[in-house]
């Protein structure tokens, strides 16, 4: 989708403006980030966890085996301005800040954790490929 | 999955041969590349082009709008390892290499496709969320 009303020029057929649908495969299209928000190394597992329960910031990057403080930060203000996580900061001394899903971010966590169900349940099909490939070369 | 016959020491709660069953959020586990090689920039728009015809290197190539001639290769060859893939060389004179999904690719792109119809169809609330955000900074 490309978010504007800019005049479109109906003789052009690559003008991105004459198709108001989202489509990844369009690169300058912003479904593609949010996407990549979504499915990139951190932000798919960030959303998963957050399936599980509300997090802090540090039982978060516990949850999530290996990510650094910098890019777990990153990846949670990526998926936050998307509207996908919540942002709380919560009035206790010390103030504690607080992520959970949006509705939307509930859908699309859905979603992403049905394609990881596959995933690790076809491992040992996945694995057994990458056995056959190493053999062959 | 931590694909190993190694011993096990029972004593060892954090040994990870004493489950077999794959876990994304494990920093050790196959699924977490595997899940990279189908989420990733390039190989989650490869997977979902596959779905609509095999291709040739090349014409991919135009569909997966902006990727390079050698991230496309080893998006591919990661994806044939993983067995989602497949590559054929046919004997044509000059020969050509097609491209299609496995059977397992086949699901795991159906999934994927399941994913990125739901981020495409909720731009709209993306992009308005992306606005409230920035104009609240």
């Amino acid at each position: 989708m490309i978010p504007t009303a800019a005049p479109v020029d109906p003789t052009d057929p690559t003008d991105p403006t004459d198709d108001l649908v989202a489509d990844v495969f369009a690169r300058a299209c912003p479904s593609r980030r949010t996407l990549e928000h979504i499915t990139g190394k951190w932000g798919g597992l960030a959303l998963i966890a957050l399936t599980e329960d509300t997090y802090r910031f540090n039982a978060l990057r516990r949850r999530v085996d290996g990510v650094s403080e910098k890019m777990l930060a990153q990846t949670l203000h990526a998926l936050e301005r998307d509207g996908l996580v919540r942002r709380e900061v919560q009035t206790s001394i010390p103030p504690h800040v607080q992520y959970s899903l949006t509705p939307l971010g509930s859908r699309v966590a859905a979603k992403l954790r049905e394609l990881i169900d596959l995933v690790e349940a076809e491992m040992p099909t996945v694995i057994a490929a990458q056995e056959r490939y190493d053999r062959s070369r």
